[in-house]
């Protein structure tokens, strides 16, 4: 097995791109990081996206990025895990590579929700749900996080107001992050009084529908110096599974997808959590980002808010989260974000996070989670030295 | 890189299933390969199929196959490539196992395309077409066979009536294959009078609209002997892609995407075509047969259609091909396709074909194609001596 890196990066605004389609967001995305990487050539685009049928009026878009980014023949597909179909392109995109069956890789996450065909985007998120056994019984996707939420505080003796300081803290984040969906920071106040959307979630609890498409190139690990100043290992690339609907699992609060992916991630690279740097998580939703701190094993169960509530998820704090801005104010284009995830810790490790930046970050973790949390796909990259 | 078996198959009746839903069929042939290899886990599931968000309410099927076939827990995607959807699966499977990363894959092919949920099923199968140039005009993907099937008619001067040995071919073959939809011969004669679907394509050219799954569980080659009497060895596995859009291709009558895959694959395999003794190809409607056999070289361009005429398709011919029905016969269940030609290879190679057994079978090749030629997917199989 070879050994695997990120040479290139790329990623559009997120946001609601109402003149710009499925096809030309992919395109720049994909153009943008065969830029950063200094290639002109891929051997295979894996395409991560959940709703471009549903949505875009199109499927089959691995061949179509392939054909409309000028790069007509190569070996192309979308790959679909729910939320989680960014990040699985990526682990896709990783053991073709690793395989030796291919050398230069591109991977693009893209999700067009705004301007919508069909169905209206919250019926089509439920797609991800467990269409017989939750969303046939009128169940949204919200509606769910929310059962998982007031669950969480009955059990725990929180307050919806304990969870401020994740969306305060991703929205303070987003301000420096020119992609950023929403750039303006948001007080413990204005969270507090925020429109409910479905009790306890409120507006601020929750990521927003957008557009956008982020992107990287990958490579053998032996030549990405040769092709980069800058390149970035992948430590680690794993997966972890659970029913869809949550009725099914041992309990509610326990992301065992999340608890598989992070153990399978942390023995592949031989860390633990005390070694990540920085945390790219999947805040969807604040109750999201609190389960899968508890489960990456940052913080035992029903600790996962101590740890925002005390400060310790802010850039300087022992495990920073959201760094650009996270689901929450990055935004959340469903297929791409797993690739929007990676580009940042890539920012982080190469330094080129600005005023957001990790003090000397060298070992960053992503995880894209998918349903509530049905998939859960891992990724931790390394900085080359 | 490590070689890569197939220990395993299983797959379901292809037909209408009112009374079986798309986890139930996905289940069925999960279960059928794993009992065929005589393995009880596996390390990872890739599931091909196209349209479960558009016609079954459920996206996300590759968790929700895991989880409702008792292997919770496990990798698990959905890998989408229009009708080319279960051979990409298979491609993710092969490099998944080929790179080291794991060792035992289950790729399920499924498709629910009765009992349709949503748009029409005509619709949704335009969503392999290009949304903005083919689709949107209201063409649909039979409109855009009929078009390509005149034209070849038009340029060689052949008949619609030259077409018929495709059609009796398939229904001959399928006759004894327990699990094809039509097990009925059909007479050049009923050919000619079949009712008009999009002119010049009839009901006899076309294949149907079906429910089904396929399933094969891969292993390394070392470990293959083990595990399994008749291991089947991927020799090759090979992409191309093309644009969607027809209008945008160098000519339609070619299909650069399968002369691309199709070379490929025969590099990887160290074999040309005259090595090759089946062809499961992608006969959805007779013309892509036809362009097919001419881009996978059995036959000059404009002369693909004179082999079958001559008799040179069928169990004791040239080049057999459809031989356990193809498309045609056995159905058609879209995302299913790809991993039920792969399943009749495998029976041809192990010599579990029945009446249909090509003699001696050493090599046998499966191309399955998504939209009308954007992505071309080949595998060439060779029995383990």
């Amino acid at each position: 097995m070879r050994d695997v890196a990120i040479i290139g990066i790329g990623q559009t605004e997120v946001g609601e791109h109402w003149e710009t389609s499925l096809r030309h967001l992919a395109l720049r995305a994909l153009q943008g990081a065969m830029q950063d990487a200094g290639v002109t050539q891929v051997d295979a685009i894996y395409v991560g996206n959940m709703l471009s049928g549903e949505l875009a009026g199109q499927e089959h878009v691995g061949a179509l990025v392939a054909d409309f980014a000028g790069l007509r023949g190569v070996e192309a597909f979308k790959v679909e895990a729910a939320c989680g179909s960014g990040a699985a392109a990526l682990r896709m995109g990783y053991m073709a590579v690793a395989s030796g069956l291919v050398n230069l890789v591109a991977v693009v996450g893209v999700e067009k929700m705004t301007d919508a065909l069909g169905p209206d985007t919250t019926s089509a998120l439920a797609l991800a749900a467990d269409g017989e056994y939750e969303a046939a019984q009128g169940v949204t996707f919200v509606a769910l996080n929310a059962m998982l939420m007031r669950r969480y505080m009955y059990e725990y003796g929180y307050s919806h107001q304990d969870f401020a300081p994740f969306a305060v803290n991703a929205h303070r984040n987003g301000v420096n992050n020119p992609y950023a969906m929403f750039r303006f920071p948001i007080t413990p106040e204005r969270f507090a009084t925020a429109p409910m959307i479905c009790d306890p979630i409120n507006l601020l609890d929750s990521s927003p529908i957008c557009d956008g498409a982020a992107a990287v190139v990958l490579a053998p690990a032996e030549a990405a110096r040769a092709l980069s100043t800058k390149p970035v290992r992948i430590a680690a690339s794993a997966v972890g599974t659970d029913t869809l609907a949550i009725h099914d699992r041992r309990d509610p609060l326990v992301l065992d997808g999340a608890i598989l992916s992070t153990r399978r991630a942390y023995e592949q690279a031989g860390v633990g959590p005390q070694d990540i740097d920085l945390f790219e998580l999947h805040d969807a939703f604040s109750i999201m980002a609190v389960l899968s701190l508890e489960a990456a094993g940052f913080a035992e169960r029903g600790r996962g808010l101590r740890l925002a509530l005390e400060g310790e998820i802010g850039i300087s704090g022992r495990i920073p989260v959201s760094t650009m801005g996270g689901l929450k104010a990055r935004g959340h284009p469903v297929g791409a974000t797993g690739v929007y995830q990676v580009v940042e810790v890539v920012q982080q490790l190469r330094g080129e996070a600005g005023a957001n930046q990790v003090p000397d970050a060298r070992l960053g973790m992503a995880q894209n989670i998918g349903g509530s949390g049905a998939t859960v796909i891992t990724h931790i990259l390394e900085r080359m030295e």
